[in-house]
C-alpha cells in the first residue's frame, strides 16, 4: 500500500517535493460543520515557516495555503479538503553538484535503492518541506479537537546538552526555540552560533501533550493509541525515538512505583502518559521524541557517488543547525491527527458507551 | 477501523481472550510456496510459553498451535493461514474478586471506558496471552524472510538496574532470561528472587535486530520502515518507548558525529540503525524497546471500583516479575511481520528496480 | 493487500479450504453490548447448510459454529469475535482425479496461474464452503442491525427460465428454493429433476433488500453505498452481475420516468433502489444479482491438464444443480455486512448530524 | 474510513467540488520509471471534457491538468503524483434557486441527510465534475499498463432503445457518441435532438474491456478482480448495474453452455468475461455498465424543500441529455485503475510464480 497517507477515519494524504511547483494534500474524513478558514491554518504554518526565525534555514517561503475544496461558506462540509502551497524560493542550482552523490546521513542512497531514481533537488520528497502540509492538516485536526475540549501543545525540552531545568509551557511561545524554559535561551543562542561557526548541527528532544482527553480512545490490540502515536511521531523527518509517559525510565522502575493509583478524584500520577492497555485514560497524553542532528552540515564527509566511487561532500544550501526547532509544530500536528482519528474510531464503534465512573475532582 | 490487524500485504489478525476457549488468528498474504509445518511455529511458541521458565508465570499452557488452512502438503498455498491455540489452564476463579475493581496500571478502567464492559478474567483481551498468536504469525514471517536471507534476533539488554556489559548474542539462547550477557545471570537470578519476595516487579530493555536486510524497504512519507516498526513494537503489551539506531542518544550528538560515512565497501558505522529517510539502507535494522514493570504485584495498591469507591487491591494469580523476559520472542515476531510486510510492498511497487551500487566488502 | 477481509469498521476476515480441517474467521469491530449466542448464528447457517435440502449438494456438514472470543456472558465485548466451523464430511478421494486437471468454468487454472499451486480437494479455497463463514458473520451483523431497526431479506426471483410472477416475500421461507412465489415450486422441482437427469445445471437471480434503512449511509465518491454493495455481492461465488434499484432497465428509461419524486410524505417511488449519489435515502435498499450455473456437471467437457495436454473431464463429487438456491442466505449476509459497516462509518464522521426533514407518512 | 480513495497499491484520492476553485487528486503508488507528461493525461481528459461535443453540456472548461509532483525529468519517481485542474466556467448564479430544494433523482437530499449541509452549487461534490480527476488518474494507470502490454477500451453499446447491431470498436473514435456502431449515429443524433426539445434525458449502456491481460490478477475471496471492478465501476456517477462477461444472461444459461472449454491453444469462448474464481484468466476482461438518465431535466418535477414543503423544480443549468456519453472515458479510467492495482498486488504476493501452461495459439 502506498505510504503517503496517515489516519483511518481522519485521513491525511500529502504530495510534493522540495523544489517542485507545489506541495499539498488531501484531508479526507473531516467531520462537517466545523468553522474553518485559511487563516486558521496559516497561523500554524507560520510557526513552522522557513525563514521565520534567525535560528532556522534562510530559505524564504510565504507558505501561503489555499483551501481548494471541502469548505463552503466558512464551514467544513464533510467532503475532502484539498490543500495547496505553491513553492517559491527554490534555488535549484544549489543542488546540481549532489546529483550523483549520496550525502551521508541523507536519504539519497535509500531513495535510489528503492525507486531507482530521485528528484535530487533539495532532497526531493525526503525534504522536511513536506511537513508544511502536515502542519496544515494538523491545524484542521486541532480545530475539530478544540470543539471537543482537547488541546495539543509541544515544546523543545532539550537541545544538545542544554536541558529544561523546570518545564514552563508559557515559555514555548516566548522564545524562538520553542523552548520550555526561558532561562536557557541565552545558552541556546550561543550553542546555535557556535554550531553555525563550526558548520555543525545538533539533536533535540521535543515533548508533546494532549490535554482535555476523553477516556476510551485507542483500538487494541494493534492500533493502540500509543502504537499509532509512535507511528505518527516516528514518521516525522529525523525522529529516532518515541517515548510515551515515562518512556525508557520504566526500565529501572519497580511495579509498585510505576503504576498510577486511582482515587475517587482521579489518577494520582501519570507515569503511564495517559494510556493503559493502548486506550486513553482521560489524563494528559504525553510523549517525547528525539530528533537527530541534521546531516546537512558544512563539515566535509566521506561518501560515494552513484558509480560507487569515494567522494567528499560538503553540504551547501540553507539548513537548520537544529531541525528540532521547527519540529515543534509538526509534532503537535501529528499528535492532533492521531488523536482525532481515534476519536472518530471510538465514536464509530462505541457511540453508545458512557463513562464508567465520574471523577469528582 | 477495527484495530486487531497489522501489516498491509502480510496481514496478521488476532482474536482471543486470556480465559476464553481459545486464541487464534489469520495470516493473510503469506506468499505461496514456502515450506511450513506446525513444528516450525511451535519452536518459537516454546520460547514464549508460560510455565516454560521458573522466572516467568506459573500458568501452564501447552500452547499447541494448529494450522487450519493455507498450507497444503507442507507448503503454503497463498491463501489465508488460520491459526488456533486452545486455552487450557484457565483458573477463572482467580479473577472473580477483581470483577468490579480497576487494578492500577492495568487496562481494566480503560476497557470499561471504551467498551462499557469487559471480560475481566485474566485481563481478557488486554492480557499478554494474545501475544502467543503474534509469535506464531511471526514464526511464519521469519520462515519467509529466511528464504530471502533475512534473520531476526532479539535479546534482553537491561533488567532494572542490571545492564549488559558487552553485547553477547550467543548468550541469549543460553540463559532463561534471554539476556545478552551470561556474566549477569547470577545478578538477574538474585533480582528476580528479591522481587518475588517483595511481591514487586521491574522493567526491562530489549534489543531487536534484522540482519541480511535488503536496501529499499519502507514507504515514505508516513509508512516509513522505522515508523511502521515503531507502531508494531509499541503495540506489544507494556512497551512504553521505541528507539531506532542510537535512539534518544541522538539528542546530544553532533551532525558530524551521527551521520554514517559511506565508502565503496559500505557504511562505516550504523548510528542510523539501518534506516535513512524511512527506507532501509541494507545495514542491520536495530531497535530497542522499554517494557514497564508489570502492575500485577503482591503489594497492595490504591484504586477504585466501578462505583467510584476507594478500594485496595493485591493481585493474586500467577504473574511474571519481569514481563520483559517473555517479550523477547514477541519483539522478534513483530519486527519480522513488519519487515516482511515492507518487503512485499517494495516488491509490488518497485519490482524492476536494481540496486544503485554494489558494495565490495 | 491480502484480499480475505471485507468491511472497514465492521471487518470480516475468513480462512479455510473445502477439505481442510476447519473453516473460520474473525469479525473485528462489532460494537459491544449486543446479545449474541451461537444459536443466533446457527439459525442462519442452517439455511445455507449443505445436505439440508434435497435440491442441493448431498455433502453432509453439521456446520456447527463455535464462538471463540469477543462474547462474554452472552453479550459482545467489542473485541474480535473468533468463529470456527470444523469440516466433517470431506471425502477427499473424490478429487484425486482432478489433481492435474483444469476443470472448465472452475478456478483451477486461475489459482495455479496466481499462486503456482493449489489445494485441489473440492476446489480448495475457491469452494463455496467458505461462504458458511460469511453467513455466520452476516448473522452477527444482522443482530446488530436489528437493534437499529434494519432488517435484511433475500429470495430467489428467477431460476433458469422460471420467473417469479408476483413477488411474495412470505413464500421464501415456505419452499426449499427460497423462491418468492409458491406457485412456481412445482415447475422448479421439475426443472431440478430434469437437470439432475441430464447432469446439467442452471443459473439464478436473487433479490436482496434492506428495510428500515436510515438515510445518510455511504461514503462518496468511491465508497458509495451502492459501490461497496456491488463489491460485496460480486464477491459471492458464481455471481456475474449486480443491479441496484432498476438496474439495467435504466438504459431505456427517460429521466422524467426514472427520477423518484419526493413529497412531504416521502419518496413516491423507488427506481433508485434506495441510493442517490451513493448515499442511502432511507427507502428500502434493493439489489439483484445473477448467479451462473455451476460448472460442476456430469456432462463431459473439453479442457487441458497442467502439462497443457487436451483432456475430457466429468465432475463427480456432490454438487448443486443450481448454486443460486444456497446463495440466498449468503446474499443477505453480504448486504448486512456492508450496511452495518456503513452505519458505523456514518456514525464516526457525522455523529452530530440530524435528519434534514421528517417525513409524515 | 473516509471514502475518497480507491485502490490499495495504486491508490487514487480525489477532492473538489463542481464550483469550487479547483478539483484535483493524488495518485500514490505509481511505479517509478514510467515516462509521463501532462500531454499524456490531457489527451484522455479531452475525451471527457465538457463543451467538447455538441451532444454534451454547454459548460466550457479547459480542464488543463497540472502535474505538481512525482514526475522528474519526464519520468515518474515513485512518489505521489499531485494533480490539479482549476475550475473556470462556474456560473454559480445558476444554482441559487435550488439552495433549499431537494431535486428529485439528485443527491441533494442525501448529502443533507449525511452531512447536515452541502455546497449546493452545481451539485457540489456529487457533480460528475469530479470524474475529470478519475480520467487523469486513469490516464496514468493506462500509461503503466501499456508498458505491460495491457490496453483498455470502452464504447457505448446502447442509448435508450438504440442498440449496437454489430460491435465495431473502430467506430468508437469516429463519432461523438463513442458509439460502437457508426450505422446508428443518425438515430442517436435524432434521439438527442428530440430529448433536448422535450427537456428530457435517457439512459445508456457502456461496454469496457481490457486486452493483453495476464492471468493471475485478483485477490480472493473478497478482493476478487470482478468484485473490485464492480466496486470501481459502480462508483461512477449514475451507474446502476455492473455485469461481468455474460452478466444477467447467465441466469437462463445451462452449465454445459456457460463454461468456457480450454484447449491447448487457449480458451474456446469467454462467457466468464476473463475471470474465474475472482482471478483473471488472461482472456479479455469484459464488463458492461448501465447509466441512468440524468435527473437534471427541463420537465417540472415534484419535490420538497428543506422545510419539508412541497415544491416543483425545473433544472436549468447546462446538462447532458445522456450522461452515458461522457462516461466512456471514465469507465476506461476506472477499469485501468483497478487492473493496475491488482497487477501490483499480484506482483507483491506472487512475484516468483510462473504461468502453469503456455498456450500455443
Amino acid at each position: 500500500m502506498a505510504g503517503n497517507s496517515i489516519g483511518q477515519l481522519f485521513r491525511v494524504t500529502t504530495f510534493g517535493e522540495s523544489h517542485g511547483p507545489a506541495i499539498g494534500g488531501v484531508v479526507d474524513g473531516c467531520p462537517p460543520g466545523v468553522a474553518l478558514t485559511e487563516a486558521d491554518i496559516q497561523k500554524q504554518l507560520e510557526r513552522r515557516r522557513p525563514g521565520a526565525s534567525r535560528y532556522t534555514t534562510a530559505r524564504r517561503e510565504a507558505d501561503q495555503v489555499r483551501i481548494l475544496s471541502g469548505v463552503f461558506e466558512g464551514v467544513t462540509t464533510g467532503t475532502p479538503i484539498g490543500l495547496l502551497i505553491e513553492n517559491q524560493d527554490q534555488r535549484s542550482q544549489d543542488y546540481s553538484n549532489i546529483k550523483d552523490l549520496y550525502r551521508p546521513g541523507h536519504a539519497d542512497f535509500t531513495y535510489d535503492a528503492k525507486y531507482g531514481r530521485r528528484d535530487y533537488r533539495g532532497g526531493g520528497r525526503s525534504s522536511a518541506r513536506e511537513t508544511a502540509v502536515r502542519v496544515a492538516a494538523g491545524a484542521i485536526a486541532m480545530q475539530v479537537l478544540a470543539s471537543k475540549g482537547v488541546t495539543i501543545r509541544a515544546g523543545m525540552v532539550q537541545m544538545g546538552p542544554i536541558c529544561v531545568s523546570e518545564l514552563d509551557w508559557d515559555a514555548v511561545s516566548e522564545n524562538e526555540f520553542f523552548f520550555a524554559d526561558n532561562t536557557q535561551v541565552e545558552a541556546l543562542d550561543r550553542c546555535i552560533r557556535d554550531l553555525k561557526k563550526a558548520g555543525d548541527s545538533v539533536g533535540a528532544k521535543i515533548r508533546v501533550e494532549a490535554h482535555g482527553m476523553m477516556a476510551g480512545l485507542g483500538e487494541p490490540v494493534f492500533d493502540r493509541l500509543d502504537a499509532d502515536l509512535a507511528h505518527s511521531l516516528m514518521s516525522i523527518n529525523a525522529v529516532k525515538a518515541v517515548a510515551i509517559g515515562d518512556g525508557f525510565d520504566v526500565v529501572t522502575q519497580k511495579g509498585s512505583e510505576h503504576r498510577d493509583a486511582i482515587t475517587p478524584a482521579g489518577f494520582s500520577s501519570n507515569h503511564a502518559g495517559g494510556v493503559l492497555g493502548g486506550i486513553s485514560t482521560g489524563q494528559p497524553l504525553t510523549a517525547e521524541i528525539a530528533l537527530k542532528p541534521t546531516s546537512s552540515i558544512g563539515i566535509s564527509g566521506a561518501t560515494i557517488d552513484n558509480k560507487g566511487q569515494s567522494q567528499q561532500v560538503v553540504t551547501k544550501g540553507r539548513h537548520d543547525p537544529c531541525v528540532g526547532i521547527r519540529a515543534v509544530p509538526i509534532a503537535e500536528a501529528m499528535m492532533a491527527i492521531t488523536v482525532l482519528d481515534h476519536y472518530l474510531r471510538q465514536r464509530a464503534q462505541n457511540a453508545e458507551v458512557t463513562a464508567p465512573v465520574q471523577f469528582h475532582e
